[in-house]
């Protein structure tokens, strides 16, 4: 039985991967009178008092709501709401595993923008963080802008930000390993989706280099003003030197590939054109290159999203802690800095000794790392006061 | 300390009645695989094949939203959505005792009625069923009816069907011990809320007799053209003989006082025109006469919704039962036979050698009650043939 067979047959026998259990024991009527009537009127007061109550005295302090509207569920595509859910469910199930949040899935049954949005920010009062999830881009990025200003709680589009936190993160011990330049990267990002983005982005913030944007037409290049709006607008703040050409013309002397886009799109002749290259090949669960390959070819440094090889760039690294620490200290929002910051506490949690170039990121499972992030983020809300609490 | 600083103590220990928690173990690389990527997509292929295995692949198997706009909560009134969630909250942590289903608090920001029809639609795919909780009349009555038609999961109304269940039970075995004759009652009902009209239309399906409704400008009448159209149904459905006048002319001779109104609003004199009243006094906390004041007024049979007097009504007995039943085989809907059997399935569980004028309903606490509940619900939705499963 393969890995799918297998993971069919462990959901039809629990039934769902999440369960919402009381964490008030109700033996008695007196349990009965605290927890529910005439007891309870006494928090519902104190919230109707004063709004910020309700991070103190119901479940909103440390809950996220899972959110998908299913148009872009794994490498499927556009599964529709119920189909994503099992995806929804095992996500919480990490929340949780990882760094004790509580996180619920919710499915959105829509692809209108404007509805979404509405619809998310209507329930947001039930939640103390939204947590977006395989919504297909560009819609990710408006719905993303127009909940942070709806809602008074974190917005944190997963595929967007916690992919290029972990990517930033591996990036910074790969760049530690093979003595190449902070600030002068030459880096390819294949791939203008939601990770992709935001990938760019956050390399950008934290000043790694030079990023050239990849599509399936080729090179990002603001000369193309035919680019949809968000594709131009990136083009605009990458591509210094107005290349245009294929993938295969923007890695010519590159010192970074980070794929996150399509199976087997990059050649061995690919990475051979590089400059000693850092590859990683994140399409899910076939890379661009497989990672053999690409070693063959020369790279010096590869990652891969798989857990089958050495360097899993997984998002489960970054998102636990990210909200664990954000609904720590009740931050408003997830900022740049944040995920900054992010990015630093996981490169920093492989020591220089530890450090080898099949041994850039630490294991999806490994316990330090949501504490790690969250320490980071609720000290950088801190600072930027943007918290709370 | 009283119950409520009590309450209010325990809520800001807990930081919330319920959790999140995960069905499954992830501690191995190949749990990882399993409950999320990339294991994972075969259960969405599976639903994204055959829609209704999204109700044996996931959570909404056994989950029921708890959703409230803050509306009318408790007899705090409008409080808003954030205030309103200790009490949802609560009402999930009964659900997860009584009848172990899941059960998760919405709270909608919103008074629009399309608007929260709308925003309960849209994320309804990711539950088994809805329970609407504290939402006002009349705008309660509309919401439900446009759900039952938007949505293919169960919706119930807990503040009408939930008391009028557990009203009709406890009534049921009160004419056993009375005499009294089934059909032929004279019937007031006090109160034409959300409680009050769905306790007059269980009540009439079931033949109870003649039903007079009552709100604070006295008997409702068809004759009165000014009323609100669901009052205006309501009366034209009820008092045949077209009375009118006061609570107090409605009450002489009649059998029974159902309260679902305001404290203290019915005197001893009333009770005292009554024909060997039962007088069920369900205001809360405060009820609409004192259990001893109606006893010594000659009413023979007292219940209220109090925990510390004889025969309290409580919703309790009703809605985990009603959802477990529904739940376990895929009911599309709650029918309004489905809770005609509710309620004889709670007066059941008193026998006839222990039915006593202190003892006509069970304990909120009775662990029996949600199972013998669901067996009828379950039984009568394959009856009717609204059952998937």
């Amino acid at each position: 039985m393969d890995i799918f067979e297998k993971s069919l047959q462990m959901h039809y026998e629990l039934n769902g991967k999440i369960e919402v259990v009381s964490r008030t024991n109700i033996e008695t009527s007196e349990d009965l009178s605290l927890a529910y009537s005439p007891g309870v009127a006494e928090p519902c007061r104190a919230i109707a008092a004063n709004y910020e109550e309700s991070f103190k005295l119901t479940r909103r302090s440390n809950l996220v709501a899972v959110v998908t509207n299913g148009t872009a569920v794994l490498g499927l595509g556009d599964i529709g709401p119920a189909a994503a859910m099992p995806v929804m469910e095992g996500k919480c199930a990490l929340f949780k595993r990882f760094a004790d949040v509580d996180a619920f899935p919710i499915c959105v049954d829509s692809k209108d923008i404007d509805e979404i949005v509405e619809t998310i920010a209507l329930i947001s009062k039930s939640f103390g963080g939204i947590n977006l999830e395989d919504i297909g881009a560009p819609a990710c990025f408006e719905i993303e802008a127009k909940l942070k200003e709806k809602c008074d709680i974190p917005i944190f589009h997963d595929d967007q930000h916690g992919t290029a936190i972990v990517t930033a993160a591996a990036l910074i011990n790969a760049i530690k390993l093979t003595g190449k330049e902070m600030g002068k990267l030459k880096i390819v990002i294949n791939g203008a989706g939601a990770a992709g983005m935001a990938i760019a982005k956050l390399l950008m913030q934290m000043n790694f280099g030079e990023i050239i944007m990849v599509d399936r037409q080729g090179i990002l290049c603001d000369n193309d003003r035919s680019l949809e709006s968000t594709k131009y607008e990136m083009a605009k703040l990458t591509n210094p030197n107005k290349l245009t050409g294929s993938l295969a013309d923007a890695l010519k002397g590159a010192d970074v590939l980070l794929g996150v886009s399509a199976p087997n799109c990059v050649s061995k002749e690919m990475v051979a054109s590089m400059n000693e290259g850092i590859v990683f090949a994140m399409a899910n669960p076939v890379p661009e290159i497989m990672p053999e390959d690409a070693i063959e070819a020369g790279a010096k440094i590869v990652g891969t999203g798989r857990s089958d090889y050495p360097n899993q760039i997984n998002n489960v690294l970054a998102f636990p802690g990210i909200f664990k620490g954000a609904l720590s200290v009740r931050a408003i929002e997830i900022t740049d800095l944040m995920k900054e910051k992010a990015a630093y506490a996981i490169a920093s949690l492989i020591s220089e000794e530890d450090l080898k170039p099949d041994h850039i990121v630490v294991s999806a499972l490994d316990h330090r790392v949501a504490d790690a992030v969250a320490e980071a983020v609720s000290a950088c809300a801190v600072e930027e006061g943007i918290a709370r609490v």
